[in-house]
This record gives C-alpha cells, sequence and structure tokens, in this order.
C-alpha cells in the first residue's frame, strides 16, 4: 500500500501549530465581538450560479468544482462527449463548487435573508477557502479568511472602527511595529483626472500598485511605454511622491483637486476618518495616508486599507476598503454600501512566529501530569485529576501502569508544565511531590494546596 | 438573474444560530482540554485513495469527489468517453474527494506524523463533513462531528474518561436526564457463541441493533426468517432481556460466560471501568450498561458507547467505543489500539433548543448600542463606547445620524441588552440614561458608574 499522503497545497495542523492558531483566531474574535460584529458560517459548497462570474474569468478557473453525484454522464449528448472540451462539459457534470472566498457568500445570504436581517449589519466570518491555485511557498489551496464587514451605512464611523479593530488587534498580538496604509478610491481617480487620464485610470492603478515592488523609474517607463504622455506621468508622479505628515498631504491634495469632485471626496472622507479617530480616542500613530496605495479598485469605491508589519518580509496581512453595493452581483435593486476587513491568519501567524511573539500559553495546552508507579498509586491519584480539571487544569493521568521515566517522557514531549509524582510515601504523608518539568524545581504540597496553586 | 439559493442538504447558519453552536462547541472543547485531548485540523480535501475502501461500498458512493483542474478530458481515451460508465471515469477526472469523517483522516495524520507523536496520543477534533446523501429532515450533506480519541494505550483508564468527558458536557450544558448506555463487544460475542452461532453473529447483531426500534417480537421474527433455530434465539433472548442493576448483570454474564473468554474478557472489562469510574469519583448514575447496545460493531472490538437524551424524540446523540487498529487501513504494522467518542453537534443543538436550555448569554451577542442625537452627541459617545470594550462588553455605536427610535429599533431586532442615550442634557450634566430593554427600566449613571455596572 503506498503511503498516505495530503493533496498538494493542503496542510495539517497538528497540536502545536493548533495552539497558535487558536490562540491568533481567538484574539481576532475577541475584537470583533466587542465591536458588535455577529457570526455567520456559510456552507463549504455553494452553487456554481453563486461562484461563477463574481472573481473574474481568472477566478473562475481557480474554483474547485465537485462533480455531481450518481450518475453523471447519463444526459450528456455522446457527441458532447467526443468533442473532449472539458471547459464546454464541466457544467454538465459539475453544480457546486468551494468557496472561493467569504464576500460572495456573505452577499448571497444577506439577499437570501435580506428581511430578517437589521441594517447596518455587522457580520464576521472566519472559514477556510479553496483556491486551485499553483501552490508555492506560503500560498495555499486552503486558507482561512477572517473577515469583518458592516453593510447598509456610509456612516465614516465604520472606517474609523476598522482603524480601532486593527489596532486593538495587533496591541493584544503585541505586535507593535506596523503601518496601517489607508487612501481613497476617490484620491486615485481624482490624480488620474488631473493627470488628465481618467479614461485610463485602470491602467495608472495597476501600475502605481507595482511602486513599492518595482520602484518609480519602472512604472513611468511601463506608464510610458503605455501610451501615456511624459506630461502625464510627471503630474501624477508630482502628486504621488509628496511627502509629509497627515495634514500636509490633505492640505497638499485639497489645493490640487479645487474643481475635481472626485478628488475632493476622497479628501474629504479621509479628513473625517482622521477626525473620527480623533473623537474616538483611537491612536492614528500607525496609521499612513499613502497616496500611491491602490488595491482592488475593481472593487472598492471609497477608503482602501493595508496592514504591513516591519521588520519581516511577509506582504501585506490584512486589506480592506468601502464597496458600493454587495449583493448588485445578484441582481438586488437595493444599493447595500458596505465596508470590510480581512486578517490573512496564515501570514500574522508566519509573522508571530518570526518575531517569537507567540504567548507561552499558546504553546502548550495541558498543564499537569499525573504520575505513579501501581495501582494502588494511580488509584489515589484519580480523584486529584478529577479537582484539578473541575477547576479548570487541563490535566491528565499517564493511563498505562510503567515506568516514572516513560510519564516523564512523555510530558516532556507533549510540553506538560507540571508532573505530580504520587508513590507510597506521598500516598502516607499525603503530600504530592510537585515537579516543574521546564526549571526541574520540585515541592510537597497537599491535594488542596497543590489544586490551589495550579489553579490560579 | 435567478434568486440565490444554497446546495440542499446545506446550511447557513446566522447570529442567533451561530451564538448557540459556539456555546455548545466551546463547551464541549473545554472539557476535551480540560482532560488533556490537544486539537488537530485536517484539510477538507484528501486524496481520494486517502478515503476510497474505508466506508464500505455505500460510503465510497457518498464521496464528495472534486473534479480535476484543468483540460480533465484530455488524457482520457475516447473509447472510454463512449460507454458513458460514470463510475469507470471518476478515477480519471477526480482524484480529491471530501472529508467523510474525522477518523479517516486522523488515521492518516498519525501515520504520516508517527515519529513526532508522543503515545498515548489524545487529540480532539472539530470540523465538518460531507456525505452526499439523500438529505431529509435533521440529515444534512454538511455538518460538524467532535471527535475525541486516544490511541497507543489498552488502560481502561480512557473508557472512564470518556464516561466522564460525557458527563462533564452534559452538567455544563444543564441536560439532567440522559442516559450513557455501555456494552462491550466482547459480551456481544459471548452471546453469540452462547447461542451457537458465533459463525453469524453480523447477522444477530444487526437484528439486535433493531431491538428499540422494532421490539423483541419483530427481531424474533427477523432472526428466524434468517434460519436462526427457535432455541438459539430463546438462548439469545434470555441473555438480552435479563434485568436487573449493574452488579446484578455482570454477576449474570460471568456466571454465563464460564468456558466462553470473549464473553469473559468483556465483563471483566466493563467491571474494571465501573471500578475506575469509582476510584475517580466520576459519577455513574448516567451510565446504563446495555446488553443489546449493538453500534458500529464492524469496527469496534472493545466497549461501545451510545448517548440518549430523554424526553425529546432525538436519537443517539454521542456515540463511540474502542478499537483494535487505527493505522491498519494504511497498512502500518504497528498496532495502535484506541477508544474514541464523537458528538453529534446538530442533534444536541436541537435538544438543547427543545428543551430551552441554551443560557441567556447563548442568545445575544453584543450587550450595549449607544444612541445619540447628532454630531456633537455622537461624538461624545465614541470614548464611551470605546471605554466599554476595553473593558470586554461588546459594544456599537449607531454610525448614522437618525432618530433615536430607529436607533432602539436596531437594538431590539438585535436583541441587544442596553442601550445609552446620549442628549443634549445627558452631556451637559455627565449623567447617561441606561435604557434595559428587556424590562424598559431606565436609570442614570455616569460614565465610570456605566463602565463599572456593564463590566462585571
Amino acid at each position: 500500500m503506498d503511503k498516505p499522503s495530503l493533496p498538494k497545497g493542503t496542510r495539517d495542523f497538528g497540536p502545536a501549530q493548533m495552539a497558535r492558531r487558536q490562540y491568533l483566531m481567538e484574539t481576532i474574535r475577541q475584537v470583533f465581538r466587542s465591536y458588535g460584529f455577529l457570526p455567520l458560517e456559510t456552507p463549504a459548497m455553494e452553487n456554481l450560479s453563486t461562484l461563477t462570474g463574481k472573481y473574474g474569468e481568472e477566478g473562475d478557473q481557480l474554483l474547485f468544482k465537485i462533480l455531481n453525484s450518481g450518475d453523471f454522464l447519463r444526459d450528456i449528448a455522446p457527441e458532447k462527449l467526443r468533442v473532449k472540451d472539458s471547459r464546454k462539459i464541466t457544467p454538465d457534470i459539475s453544480e457546486k463548487g468551494l468557496r472561493y472566498d467569504l464576500t460572495v457568500p456573505f452577499a448571497r445570504y444577506v439577499v437570501m435573508n435580506r428581511h430578517e436581517i437589521a441594517l447596518p449589519f455587522k457580520r464576521y466570518q472566519m472559514q477556510p477557502v479553496w483556491r486551485a491555485d499553483r501552490p508555492q511557498k506560503g500560498r495555499y489551496r486552503e486558507f482561512y479568511q477572517c473577515d469583518a464587514d458592516v453593510v447598509g451605512t456610509d456612516s465614516l464611523i465604520c472606517e474609523a472602527e476598522i482603524i480601532g479593530m486593527i489596532t486593538e488587534v495587533f496591541a493584544k498580538l503585541n505586535l507593535k511595529e506596523y503601518s496601517i496604509k489607508i487612501n481613497h478610491r476617490g484620491v486615485l481617480s481624482g490624480l488620474a483626472e488631473l493627470a488628465g487620464v481618467k479614461e485610463k485610470e485602470t491602467s495608472l492603478f495597476v501600475a502605481i500598485d507595482k511602486l513599492e515592488k518595482i520602484g518609480e523609474e519602472k512604472v513611468r517607463e511601463e506608464l510610458l511605454a503605455q501610451g501615456f504622455a511624459n506630461e502625464q506621468v510627471t503630474t501624477a508622479f508630482d502628486v504621488l511622491t509628496f511627502s509629509g505628515r497627515t495634514e500636509d498631504k490633505l492640505k497638499f491634495l485639497r489645493a490640487k483637486f479645487t474643481g475635481v469632485p472626485t478628488g475632493t471626496k476622497g479628501v474629504d472622507d479621509l479628513t473625517e476618518v482622521f477626525r473620527l479617530l480623533d473623537q474616538y480616542g483611537i491612536s492614528s500613530q500607525h496609521v499612513d495616508f499613502d497616496i500611491a496605495l491602490a488595491r482592488g479598485l475593481s472593487y472598492y469605491t471609497g477608503c482602501i486599507f493595508e496592514v504591513k508589519i516591519h521588520g519581516v518580509a511577509i506582504g501585506s496581512v490584512s486589506g480592506g476598503g468601502r464597496y458600493d453595493n454587495l449583493t448588485q452581483a445578484f441582481g438586488s435593486k437595493e444599493r447595500l454600501s458596505g465596508v470590510g476587513i480581512s486578517f490573512g491568519i496564515d501570514r500574522i501567524y508566519d509573522a508571530l512566529d518570526e518575531l517569537k511573539l507567540f504567548p507561552e500559553s499558546a504553546q502548550t495546552s495541558t498543564r499537569v501530569l499525573v504520575c505513579h508507579f501501581d495501582e494502588a498509586t494511580r488509584a489515589y491519584g484519580l480523584p486529584v485529576v478529577k479537582q484539578l480539571r473541575e477547576k479548570g487544569v487541563a490535566t491528565e493521568i499517564y493511563p498505562d501502569i510503567t515506568k516514572v521515566k516513560k510519564q516523564l517522557d512523555y510530558a516532556d514531549r507533549k510540553r506538560i508544565a507540571f508532573a505530580v509524582v504520587i508513590g507510597a510515601d506521598e500516598m502516607a504523608s499525603g503530600q504530592l511531590t510537585v515537579k516543574n518539568l521546564a526549571t526541574g524545581e520540585q515541592q510537597k504540597k497537599t491535594i488542596d494546596e497543590l489544586v490551589a496553586s495550579l489553579a490560579s
């Protein structure tokens, strides 16, 4: 029999990784909750009619499709099979696909449950998604997304709260060196208008998005090669490369955008977001207004966000923005504007790991192993185990009667913090030996003392 | 555009259901943890070579299979396509399937990571599984399993701990009327031997398993129709219908099984499990030794468990047992005996719902909505929101400036517990109006008083 293996691009998460992932996800969940976001879960499978056409042609190719059950070939015309056109046959043999992101299922949920939903609707969702991407370092075919979105309000309080949530998540994770980049679709559109390339703004944005990666020179060359005039490129870069404090940038742009309403709207919104942060008492210390930030602009219509952790070679770990109409793709006529943020669990995990920021509490799970020498000492240990568990202390008793060394080896391998060794002397005196397995330190304690000291 | 829909047999879990599901799953998780079980997560997709042949022929048909990416028809011989035999073509166009249970992926994980695993290995796993079953009331195509297993030890401490975990989960859930049925494969095999039908024991077990559903008369008829002799059936039923306390049953069986080693082994094990419960101080009040319990016997080799909640028409909500060799199906030569328990989340959810046992805390999530009249009062409210959140109180501020009535309606629909209304008077006096939305009761409080009272 062949050795079993995992499908490429997928992973198991064993106990050590899971403890860390649970710590990370629980931290994010607590912050989402404290801001009034409520949980939603949708099925892994969606009808292909729900998924197809939502992620562009490339996205459609990356959907994992599920083979229909039963005799799926029965109703296909033989001549259709003869052509062997996989793409054309797919709709005949597959009706369902795996979730590709959390936004489309969210939109589908809102459309289907519109009447029960109180607006503004604040939901969070933390579930895996699947993409048939070519697997590579740091890119997986199954990975978790952790999203929070508010729909049904245009209030910029939501944008301020997104910055608040990012700041709190990072504070709780002890991440101190990071930037929350913010920009606005209006600023970028205004910039395109200023440069006189309004009708080619998408090409401009795509090029700008590469600035950090390939640098100003290369982006200029690319734009010129695409037929932009030298003057147009220069105008754009005069704005893009303006540096200064946030207030300076806003002032500079406000002046530049005189008579450019989209640009002015962008500056107004950003000004308001910073004012709300101030009113809220949310620190804007990590917020970096970056005129050149241009992510997901086929989708976002207002503020856009992107978060980078300093000191690690890991791309953006979180991103989001405001969109105009969540449910449009499902034919809904009601305009439901919203704004959302997504945390990239895998990348944040890698960053915490690299920066050694996972706390001790996220390293292990079981705190105490009770060890024994024979039937009698094991029997004596059982109620001790029960008492510890009742106080919420994760405790095990070694189930088999075997050498104490073997039991302690097990505790070591499992990184258990304390061993309680029960021998005949301990049974007679009621004084149990408690060994700190990290330091080797030993103490004698009564059962009550033991429970009290570990439960705290 | 067609209205979007869900694939049949799948469900969304909106905020209200999620709050309850999280409460339920968190309760189980805490108990698993306190017993020293560590979390594992495996991918949704497994290679079909991992899944196929593990669940019987019917199970193989119920696997959801994933269509290969790209031009999946390319390498199929045209004559093979011409035959239109869906089953024969499946292996050519699908290499992966969705997880059907948590046991096979667990076994696959153990085989792949055998060298890093410290034995006994205690893992829990709470993830969805998928089965292409015909959907019907209470049966879904996607549902969660919550399993805990120990492998690598024969110690009956594990069986006692499974009873301990079930008892604790149910106590925490406030479920008071239930039975943990226990039996042993050895008792059933011994029974078959006693009745002289050793070579037909599987037919006997299948029939016994229907006792509760169709009654003694029908089971007798079925056995006779299958060619069992009247005497054989009578011998079996003399044992099956013996009633009495656990001690009486064990004594009765011990005498019956003189010279029947498999039966004696069953009685010995059960006796030891009850003795260990006693030593542990785990109540056996809910434990019901049921000689006629015969579940999953193609798989289990030792103790078997099944849990039923009284007073609701819901089948078994939890089950498990001891198996001989977890990794055998993957060709592993090492014998890894284990014992596991699985909680059926959907059924326990339905029972808690029907018995109205979900606590208030599992009903809602956001505790406080801050309401306001205009820009100034909203700005005054923002730091109040921040302080409440910092104390762990889930709090929202209504983002738009609108009528207070609309804001309170929102709080009602979202079942928020308290509204803090901030008007010009409140701003001037620093005394905020706090309204309990369930009782209508109003109080005036300073910000500090408010935070202190809600944070507690």
